[in-house]
């Protein structure tokens, strides 16, 4: 490999030149994300191989002042992970080291490249597991994770990936490296950068390695199918449940018109003899030899809400998965239909039923032919909103709702995060002293913006 | 009141001259925290009403440079809330406005000035609790436990007050208000402001409302105290504990001379007909009714735990407390020996054993003379270190084990913070990354360094 770029030898120097990545063929695999919405070609892509060689990277570009787009396995969904044009992408991929996990505590310390999978695996060969399981699973990697704050079916168990990390280190703009590896508990010993940098999509500093708290293994599921006559029966059940139960792993929503959806283009029949307005798939968990407590529980404050229509229940893995299918063939179904618009949205929970009402009025009158597919996490109130039939460049109709979501006092991204794509909306959104805040702190830590610029704040 | 300083003219036009005190008989409660260890004078005690006010304060303090302290319940012990001399102190009791408890998602919104107990009982007639508490719930207000990241005994089941945070309010030191109250359990729209404010010591920002997660209340606790040979066993059984049993609300430590002193200041006889080297004291809850079901589950796990050597149970409220006060009331019989030095630490868990002995070498060699009296929240790894029989302003041997848990990876102050206390201690023990990366938010945040200046950063 030759150059006519200094940066690009300098580069080459540090990571050896099979870790420099200059070929338009080869990079292509970095630039576009997963959506096929983003994409921007890279000066370069460097591939260090530990937190040592990031830091030179970021040393040898901090001076040059040439930006850096940090990348984890590509599977965001708002353009924070792919160059905007000329940017050096740095990939974590290759800091995949687990170290042994920690099966006396449930904790294990791990590269910011190694994919969440296997970090699950060896955490449940200890009879651990981690808090947090999203379908991009097999690809999706704890810094990335980090870095996005990532969600999932789980969180109103665990919470987001913030609460499943006890430490970060990670290098800055200047390639200073921070970090608390050693991962307390109780640590009150200044700012909680460590929790600053979960989410804040690598503007911040690039995430090299993570020690993560694990939750115990749960191989006992159960997992109930209810369903109901309207979306306010779900909510006031889901909020039973929430209250009376501390085994609930998942409480997500859908409703009968994505049910069709799905039923006509997977062939899974109805799960019920007769359609239902709304329906609230509930999951519990438990240690190995309380399936029967579980059931018994759920049964109990289910038979106590008068609200519920029809149950079906699963205990065994089978039954399990055919049940959670109904949920989570929505998107697969929603895009055999077309492309869809899609929002990531939370509501405060009493407002959920008016913004859904509001919702469907805006679409109705604004593009009388789109249809809205509603599915989500409604545990944590929050939903995710497909609009078919719309125009595909055309975000109006987007921005209407994400407008309606700030005035309702909710969030504009609930797991997704900001990225390029809603950037525009969160400088809507967000309170302008807020916003003066976040770039304040952005200035502070990365003066020359060098840190995937573009992203979240300006 | 008359004065010739204008500022004070100024904040008594904004709150009133009963809510501006110069009175110094009347400043000292103000001027003089909980441990007397630290205090000093104020220009004066500002107790503004609302945030509105507040952030009138503070735009009168800024252009003047006039440097503020911010006051909760002045509960803390690390001389963080108390003037150094000459600063405007911004009392927050006034904001204890507790907003009508959400009783179907479990929900508070809450003046920086309630006090804990007072939410308590709120959340509790609404079937809810607070997931934070200890021993100064009746004067600490939720503004100062935000502030400090407050701990206490329940961590290990619902984490720090961090986690029990779902939006701050707090006024900037230009006087500008950051916020996002709605308190959504999924928000990933920017930097978690929130969580900088929580721990962030009255530094960035004056909190002036806190949007809290409730938890469920739990009103079937079963307290069980059992005996050990040595603290190597009561962290192996704790482990087990934490690994196995979801109910565990507290796992505390106490070993032989510690229970000693405190059967002798008290009269309580010892637990069990000997005494053994090593204590841990475990507390479950359930929802009402499930008492027995956490009996038989504790009692599970401990009989496959050969390193028991006796237990004693209570379900009944009279013989919970009775276990608890062998825990609880180790900081009265210290100090009615004398007066103790006191360190705040966590180590990591491998950690514990031999951190204890090297302590324990260390004051033998040191301070012959000295006696160590430990106790703590081991389900954590916060262990609180008393020393007795040091010289009262001689902190070498507490500098010498600061720099020890430092060096073994550990945190200088797992709970109580830095404040003035620990500053030097910090600037000893945190990587000088960390401590540039805390210093660079400061000052983006709080340029003049008006707020509660000499707290956490220089």
């Amino acid at each position: 490999m030759t150059s006519d770029d200094g940066l690009i030898d300098a580069l080459v120097a540090v990571v050896g030149p099979a870790n420099v990545v200059i070929d338009a063929d080869v990079r292509a695999a970095y630039e576009t994300d997963w959506t096929r919405r983003f994409h921007g070609s890279a000066r370069c892509v460097v591939r260090p191989a530990d937190a040592d060689e990031v830091a030179q990277v970021v040393r040898l570009c901090s001076p040059a002042a040439a930006p850096l787009v940090p990348q984890g396995g590509n599977t965001g969904l708002v353009g924070g992970g792919v160059p905007r044009g000329g940017e050096v992408v740095v990939s974590l991929r290759r800091l995949d080291d687990i170290a042994p996990v920690d099966a006396q505590h449930g904790e294990v310390v791990v590269g910011a490249g190694a994919v969440l999978s296997a970090v699950r695996t060896q955490a449940r060969a200890a009879g651990w597991d981690v808090g947090i399981d999203m379908a991009s699973r097999d690809t999706a990697t704890i810094g990335g994770m980090v870095s996005t704050n990532a969600g999932g079916v789980h969180v109103l168990r665990y919470g987001p990936m913030r609460d499943q990390v006890l430490g970060v280190e990670a290098v800055l703009a200047d390639g200073d490296v921070v970090g608390h590896i050693p991962g307390l508990r109780k640590d009150n010993t200044g700012y909680d950068l460590a929790g600053l940098l979960t989410g804040a999509e690598g503007t911040l500093a690039i995430v090299t390695r993570v020690h993560l708290a694990l939750v115990p293994e749960l191989p006992d599921r159960v997992v109930t199918l209810c369903a109901f006559d309207g979306f306010d029966d779900v909510l006031a059940v889901g909020a039973a449940l929430r209250r009376e139960i501390d085994s609930l792993t998942a409480l997500e929503v859908f409703f009968a018109d994505g049910l069709a959806l799905v039923c006509e283009h997977t062939g899974l029949h109805l799960p019920f003899d007769r359609s239902h307005p709304a329906y609230l798939l509930v999951e519990c968990g438990a240690r190995a030899g309380r399936a029967d407590l579980l059931v018994d529980e759920l049964a109990g404050v289910l038979g106590a809400c008068p609200q519920v229509r029809a149950t079906a229940v699963a205990t065994d893995a089978a039954g399990r998965e055919h049940l959670w299918a109904y949920r989570d063939r929505h998107t697969e179904a929603i895009n055999a239909v077309g492309v869809p618009h899609k929002l990531d949205v939370t509501l405060p929970f009493d407002q959920l039923v008016d913004f859904r009402r509001a919702v469907r009025a805006h679409v109705n009158a604004a593009a009388p032919h789109a249809r809205v597919v509603w599915f989500g996490h409604v545990g944590d109130g929050n939903l995710h909103v497909n609009i078919l039939g719309l125009p595909p460049d055309d975000f109006t109709v987007d921005d209407d709702i994400l407008a309606l979501v700030a005035t309702m006092g909710g969030s504009i991204s609930a797991e997704h995060g900001i990225g390029i794509a809603k950037r525009a909306a969160l400088e809507r959104a967000a309170g302008s002293t807020d916003l003066a805040a976040m770039t304040a702190i952005k200035r502070a830590l990365d003066p020359q913006g060098i840190l995937n610029p573009g992203v979240l704040v300006r």
